[in-house]
Parts: C-alpha cells; sequence; structure tokens
C-alpha cells in the first residue's frame, strides 16, 4: 500500500479537501463551507471531512500527513493570522485574528499538519505537478480576487525571516494610487486582480463618454466575467480595460525579475481566462522594463492545472 | 598551518587583493590598476600581484583558492559581461565585451577561481564577518556611484535562474522619472547613489529659488560630498535634497521587504556617510509604505567594514 497525502485548499467560501497519492493523483475529493464565525465549528466540520476521506481510500494506501494552503497562512509558525476573508480567522465580531490551524488539527486528527499562504501552496503544484515542471526559479502570481506570490528559488519556496515572503500583490504599481485593504495606495492587487479590473471599468465608464456594452451594467456591480464578455464581444472600452491592465501588471513583473532573475513567471487564477485580452500588452510593458540581460527572455507560462487542483496538490506535496 | 584564500575586489579604478585566513583577517593587501584596455594585460598585471602575495605569506599558510567580486560578475558562468567601467570588459573600443575571467586567472595561477557580482561579495562579507553576522536573511544594499544588491535568503546568496538576480538598482522607483545608464528610466539608481544625488541638486538648484552654498559651485561638477559639506554646514536645500533622496530610497525598500520579507536591510557604500541627513526619512517612507505585519520591525543596519575590506573579506569567503 502506498502512502497518501491530505491536501486543503481554505478558501473564503470554502475548503477544498482532497486525498492524494505521491504521484500527484488526486483519489477523492470533498468540499466544506469556509463560512463559519467560530473557529472550533469549522475545525469540528474540517477533522469530520478528513476522517472520512481517509475512511474511503483506507483501501488505497496510509495518509502520512496533511498539508494545508489557506491566505495569511504562516509555514514557519503554522498560523493564520488577520485574514479578513475567513470569518473564522479575521480578529473582528470577537472571533480570533490568529488561529494556530496546524497544531489544533494535527491535536485531532494526529497526523502532521503543514500549512502554507495558498500562493505558495499553488506553486509548489505547479512545480511538483504542473506547468513548471523542472523550472527551480520561478515566480507564480495568482491573478484572483487579489493577487498572491509565491516565489520558487533554486527549488525551494522563499519564506523569508518571518514566513511572509511573497507579498507581490502589495508591491506599490501606482505611486499614491487606489486605497487597498490592507492600508496602503496603490498596491498591485488593486489593479490587477478581478476586483483591480472591476475598478478599472468603473473608472473608464466615470472620464470616458464612448459608448460601451459596460454602460447597460449597474457599475457597482461589475465583475471582471461581465468585462470578458464585452471584450470578447469587441467592446473597445471593455478592451482597453485589459490592455491596462496588462500594461501594470507587465511593468510591475520586470521590477520582480530583477529581484530574484527567474527563468519564468507563472500566472494562475481567474483573471488568466481573459488573458488573450491582456497577454501582448503584459509581454511589452514587461520587456520595455527590463535591462538587456533579461528582455525576451523570462517565460510567460499560464497554470495548467485545474485551479482548485493545484492548490490541493501543492499543499498535499508539503508531506513528502 | 592553516588554510588561506585570497579575495578580489575589482572596481573600475583598481582591484585590491587581499590574503585571508578562515577567521577573516586580511594578512597582506596589494592595490593594482583596473584602468588597462587590454584584458590579457590585465589579466597578467593581476596574476603577479596574487604570486606576490602568496609568497609573502607562504610561512603563513596555504592559499587554496582566488574569490573575486566585480561588477556585472556572473557566479553561475565565470565571466564578467558588458561592464561599462572596466575598460577591459566593456564591449568597446574593440575590447571584449564578455571575459572569461574565472577561467583564465584560474589556469593562470593553478588555483581554482570563484566570481560573484561586488554586492554579492559585500553582502557575503557582512554575513560572514559583518553587521549581518548570524542574519540569514537580509538584503545588502550599497549606494556608491551607482545602487547595487545582494539577497541573502535562508543564509545563502539568491542567484536566480541565470546568476543575475537582485539588481535593485534598476527597480523603477519612479515611474518615466530619469534616465538611467542601462537604458530605463526612473531607475532607483539615478535617484540614491552618489550620482543620483548629484543630479537631484541640479534639479534642485535649477527649480527652486533658494538661497544655498550650493549656488556657489559648477552645478555639473557638483558632487554627493559637497552636498554632504553644505548639509554639515546647515545648508536647507543639501539638507532637503538628502531628505528628497531618504524618501525615495526607503519607498523602495519596502517593496523590496514584500519580497524577500528579510530580517534586515544593510547599507553600505560611500552615500552610507551622509545617513544623518536621511535616515530618518528613508526609515518613515519604509514604514510608511509597508503592511502592519512588517511595520516597525525590519531593522536597518549600516556595515560595520571598511569599505574595501567588505568585498575582499565577502569575495575569499566564496573559497571556504
Amino acid at each position: 500500500m502506498g502512502r497518501l497525502a491530505i491536501g486543503i485548499d481554505i478558501g473564503g467560501q470554502s475548503s477544498k479537501c482532497g486525498v492524494v497519492t505521491q504521484g500527484g493523483t488526486i483519489l477523492e475529493q470533498s468540499v466544506v463551507t469556509s463560512l463559519i464565525d467560530n473557529f472550533d465549528e469549522y475545525l469540528e466540520l474540517l477533522t469530520g471531512t478528513i476522517k472520512e476521506l481517509i475512511q474511503k481510500t483506507a483501501n488505497r494506501g496510509i495518509v502520512t500527513g496533511i498539508g494545508i494552503g489557506a491566505p495569511n497562512a504562516n509555514y514557519l509558525d503554522g498560523t493564520i493570522r488577520f485574514a479578513p476573508n475567513l470569518r473564522w480567522a479575521r480578529g473582528a465580531d470577537g472571533q480570533p485574528g490568529i488561529v494556530n490551524i496546524a497544531e489544533r488539527l494535527q491535536a485531532a486528527t494526529g497526523l502532521h499538519v503543514y500549512i502554507t499562504n495558498d500562493a505558495n501552496a499553488a506553486a509548489q503544484g505547479e512545480h511538483i505537478y504542473g506547468v513548471a515542471r523542472g523550472i527551480d526559479n520561478f515566480i507564480m502570481i495568482t491573478l484572483g480576487t487579489g493577487v498572491g506570490s509565491g516565489i520558487i528559488s533554486n527549488g525551494s519556496l522563499l519564506y523569508g525571516h518571518d514566513g511572509f515572503a511573497g507579498e507581490l500583490g502589495h508591491v506599490c504599481a501606482v505611486k499614491d494610487g487606489r486605497q487597498c485593504n490592507c492600508g496602503l495606495k496603490g498596491c498591485l492587487e488593486t489593479y490587477a486582480s478581478a476586483m483591480g479590473v472591476a475598478r478599472t471599468a468603473r473608472e473608464f465608464l466615470q472620464n470616458d463618454n464612448r459608448e460601451s456594452l459596460l454602460r447597460k451594467l449597474d457599475p457597482e456591480k461589475i465583475s471582471s466575467k461581465d468585462i470578458y464578455d464585452a471584450a470578447v464581444q469587441g467592446d473597445q472600452m471593455a478592451k482597453d480595460i485589459f490592455a491596462f491592465t496588462g500594461r501594470i501588471l507587465g511593468h510591475a513583473l520586470a521590477d520582480f525579475v530583477k529581484f530574484s532573475s527567474p527563468q519564468a513567471i507563472v500566472l494562475f487564477g481567474g483573471l488568466t481566462k481573459s488573458r488573450e485580452f491582456f497577454h501582448n500588452e503584459m509581454v511589452q510593458a514587461m520587456d520595455d522594463n527590463l535591462m538587456q540581460i533579461w528582455k525576451g527572455k523570462i517565460q510567460i507560462l499560464y497554470s495548467s492545472l485545474k485551479e482548485s487542483d493545484a492548490a490541493i496538490l501543492g499543499a498535499s506535496s508539503m508531506v513528502w
């Protein structure tokens, strides 16, 4: 019987759990809600699901550990800290701001638990099972509701002094730019995320008199999907919104290259579905802002794994 | 008899060579000029000096290898490439653009030769012998004629895919800002170097009507030392020039922290002599641009080694 690992991808809405073989096959999967206020209740639900999954796969192998990818998770101390999108760990409404989920889940299951932030888990997933196999120096950028990142350097995740390395979504992309949830201004995340693209749309609609399919929508409810749909129908404003996004993202990517000199940048997350409308502008802006030694040499790769799979696989790989 | 190493700090004007013990004592030093057009001639001179140094220290130990820190040097392939300040490797006036100095010096001396860029060598020097002893995650920023950097992550230098990691002097500090020698615009180096401070002075003198001691000088010949001297005498414009520099540098440092989450940033080089006039503004701007998890937590350290010693020590340490 082979060794198995459990990989868990904790998101704001739901937590996806999977039992994974060392070869990277997800044998069983299960989803539990993350929309619970009380951490103890959430933990009980999660523990129950893990135990069910272990039972279901008992004839396939022995589960030897649990790996978790979660927002604001710290590999070095096993905690999740002040995660605004996790009801049970956002430090508001009487809930704790710091939960030691690794320790608690270990006590509840008897299995060793490893935890890292979600973008790191996704980077690990791509490195071992995805498009970055064999690439030992790359930067993973997750373009979802926000912007996350995981940096693989010399084959390993960069953690830094305190486990928080790779917060590239909060690098300043526009000086004194848009207000970010983190308290800073002009963060990359306020431009190059699903949320950021919607903000760009609202700005364009306000500052621009052109006709656009987007004018039919309630500006406050506009989503990146709406803008994508309009772009597919040939709407010029929608296309300009993505081009603007691509230029800001590309300029930021160039500066990331100057830090760790990666072979590739791997892009991942919901916004990459719209890449046909920002890829060229992004690559152009990146190359325009790179020195000769790198111009035209940095590969841009898009994740080849199903979104939830990358995080589950990456999280589980910490066990090996 | 102990083991010894030779450390060489190659600069545009001169190349400093030293014989170093494993404990970090420089037993003998010698300086040769770098101002030679022909690489073969330079190499002959350097080889002669190395042989003399080995003879002089023969009674103290056995030299087991050579480490070199040099601008535009690549650890991975042993070359120096298109170094604008090295006459014999700048790829102009019929001189080669790429010299494989490690291989050539190894052939000439019979000793194993290691090479890395000058900022990396200085970072290594601080890590092993200087102010960063015991600090396994830090970013070294060299504020000299230009701005260089070396990143120590988990105790080791970050090299990236191609050996060029850590070109933080060319991260964009001001969008569409000053023209840099590298071809890009707004690079940190065009503001936070000796050269950059002089450019700031020229801008201030032009855009500002205030009295200043600096008005007595030829603007084209103004140096960072002149501005420091004026600031020491209480000149407000000179003080404002350093404050401006500090704010730009601090803002950039904040973004570097988001990459590798270091315990400390180590500052090194000629411009740090003026730190009394930019330190506070730099720290303030850095903290203003950091998220809560890092605010007030990143140590700023200034090199404790003599400038040439840091590079010689760091270069020699590659041998061990």
